[in-house]
């Protein structure tokens, strides 16, 4: 007998059908003698809508508010998921977060879970009721309501899982695991087995949506084994943990993030500092970058150029403006670039891997426009245009075809 | 400065721009110098479509469950109103049931309010915010979701106000106040200006749908002076209170309610303690039994009729059936039957009140199957058929025409 926490997303409980497809998963696991806790997002769409509601009344409205409303779309996919669970027979019982003992900070809309007190969910699992939990939400010290930002339902099981010292993470999802690239676009992609948190966390940045960086981060850190697997289709998916079996990959993944834009700062004057005023001020707006290049141009001057997120570009490009020491150097931004990335926690042992996929994208005549490696990634910024055509020659020359 | 208490049900709060209508009663009230509390009931079908939803999943769904799932529909309505207010420039504020302190039992789906824990509501009108409560829910003992049961938003509004000693209680509808008959079925039919908790309790009780009894029954006990009157249009409606003035009628209104069905047993034989064991079955089984009368019938047998509501009818019918001592007697249910009622708190002085009742339907040529009386109302059943024409008479021989 185990512990297990289940999560299943919004699609997964999209309509009445799906919901009880989850229920049939869920008392199938606790029939196998496990205590089963499970958290859920909000139906389907429930979210956006209740979203565009509140625009329609109010574009700007309060954070808090929002947050009370958006936490109503989980409150109506645990009770009916509780209802479904139950017409199948078995023990069941919904908490909202606050109930579940979700404490957060109060920065509403992306609330951060300072803990969890478990004694609800430890008493409701003693008297062998399966517990459906409402991901996403919390309180704060004001007893008002929390959410935790997209993906949140992720982090709330983990947290869960971390809090209950459980066996297993299980992510449902509409997939059926981690994947070598995405199986949509890629011939001959492949579904890992295994896969590092470390890995994990890579992918997830790099714009393979298939699990929320925070969950990641956190069962790290309490080492709380997570599986990827479909709802649709319950075979065993991907599971995350701390080492994983290479399965004679080089690299666990290629993955193709078009939410990029380069940022260039051209012939700036060469004086102590600059630098550091250019991100100090990015910084103080919360604007993240990522890579970074900066070359010597002509006549003493140099050249800064930078990747942010699509939505950041532009703004990055105004507040640059206004910097005096950048006076008569031309700051343009690059929104037509995609970054590929290659990642595995094998690629450090191997010298030869940024070589490899270097030629792998000459070959093709790709051109590349900046580069940059961590210990288990490497990424190349290039056109977006051809970003498909990039993935799948890296990922042709790295992953071995059956 | 007052501090004022107003409810906004279902259709008030039906669509943006609706909402967007009550946010302006809301803060022009406020901006008077007044403390405002708001309490808003789900919007529109809200409650319904989720009703359907859940039937869909599990016909016969844990209550507990039901109440979880209906409570997000105030708590989608609450944030939109507070955010349609926070638009105009106001300081507002929403609040779940639990989050203003609500109290109650523990029977889910028509809970009754145990307290009032007003801290949070104090502290926020205290910072000078519009409050919106989310109505018809609270919490119990064991920290779970109840709802108060149909209705149950009028509850909760009087509630606060009697927590708060409100100065008034304003329950804000379709309509623009009590009427002396349905305005859209009676000609002539007049608002209001005051009536008595006691008659407006047998108006609500006899089908005049304007406000929950229970809520009546509180402000009665709390002496708060409530007033019903249009969110469409917000002029002066019919104010309730303890002593109110008889503006030159005999009768506050006539009301017409088609939930009845007659129930008759025929041929009973006449021994001891049969109208007790045929009573205590209905009850045992909580069904209310409304008109009773008893005739002896032929062959020293005797008649017993009663009527109850359309639904208990059936029912009652066949628990009677295994009752063995109405072995032998004819059962029967006519659901075609109507109940049409005066209602005044000045007939108990005015003897004639009855017989100038049945004279005006006399007149009409309408039979009367059965009478009852109390001190500030006379029912009589009808058929169902004749229920419209019956009110109208009624209602021009004790209304006077301007």
């Amino acid at each position: 007998m185990a512990l297990i926490v289940q999560k299943f997303g919004g699609s997964s409980v999209a309509n009445a059908e799906r919901v009880k497809n989850v229920a049939k998963i869920v008392c199938d696991t606790y029939k196998e003698g496990n205590d089963v806790v499970v958290v859920v997002s909000a139906q389907g769409d429930t979210t956006d809508d209740l979203i565009s509601e509140a625009k329609v009344i109010n574009p700007k409205a309060p954070k808090r508010e929002l947050d009370q409303l958006l936490a109503a779309g989980e409150q109506i996919s645990i009770s009916l998921l509780a209802m479904a669970i139950e017409s199948l027979g078995y023990p069941v019982i919904s908490l909202l977060g606050w109930q579940a003992g979700f404490n957060t900070n109060s920065v509403y809309g992306s609330a951060r879970i300072k803990n969890i007190r478990p004694n609800r969910l430890q008493a409701e699992l003693a008297k062998r009721n399966i517990v459906v939990v409402a991901g996403f939400q919390g309180i704060n010290r004001y007893d008002d309501i929390t959410t935790l930002g997209r993906g949140g339902s992720d982090t709330s099981a983990v947290a869960i899982a971390a809090a209950l010292h459980a066996d297993k993470c299980q992510i449902f999802t509409d997939v059926e695991g981690v994947y070598t690239a995405d199986p949509r676009k890629v011939e001959g992609a492949k579904k890992l087995k295994e896969i590092t948190y470390d890995e994990m966390l890579e992918l997830a940045t790099l714009g393979a949506q298939v699990l929320n960086n925070r969950s990641v981060e956190m069962a790290k850190k309490y080492s709380i084994k997570l599986e990827v697997l479909s709802s649709l289709n319950p075979i065993p998916g991907t599971i995350v943990k701390e080492v994983a079996k290479m399965e004679k990959m080089l690299i666990r993944g290629v993955t193709n993030d078009t939410d990029v834009a380069l940022v260039s700062i051209l012939g700036v004057q060469d004086n102590p500092g600059v630098a550091f005023k250019v991100f100090a001020k990015l910084s103080q707006k919360q604007i993240n970058v990522d890579i970074i290049l900066q070359s010597f141009g002509r006549n003493s001057t140099k050249d800064i150029v930078f990747s942010v997120s699509k939505e950041n570009g532009p703004v990055a490009v105004e507040l640059l403006k206004e910097l005096d020491v950048l006076d008569g150097a031309e700051i343009v931004c690059d929104t037509s670039v995609a970054k590929v990335s290659i990642v595995g926690a094998g690629m450090e042992s191997h010298p030869g891997t940024a070589t490899k996929m270097f030629e792998a994208l000459y070959d093709r005549g790709i051109n590349i426009k900046m580069i940059s490696t961590s210990e288990i990634k490497i990424s190349v910024i290039i056109d977006a245009d051809e970003a498909e055509r990039a993935v799948s020659a890296v990922h042709s020359a790295f992953i071995p075809n059956d």
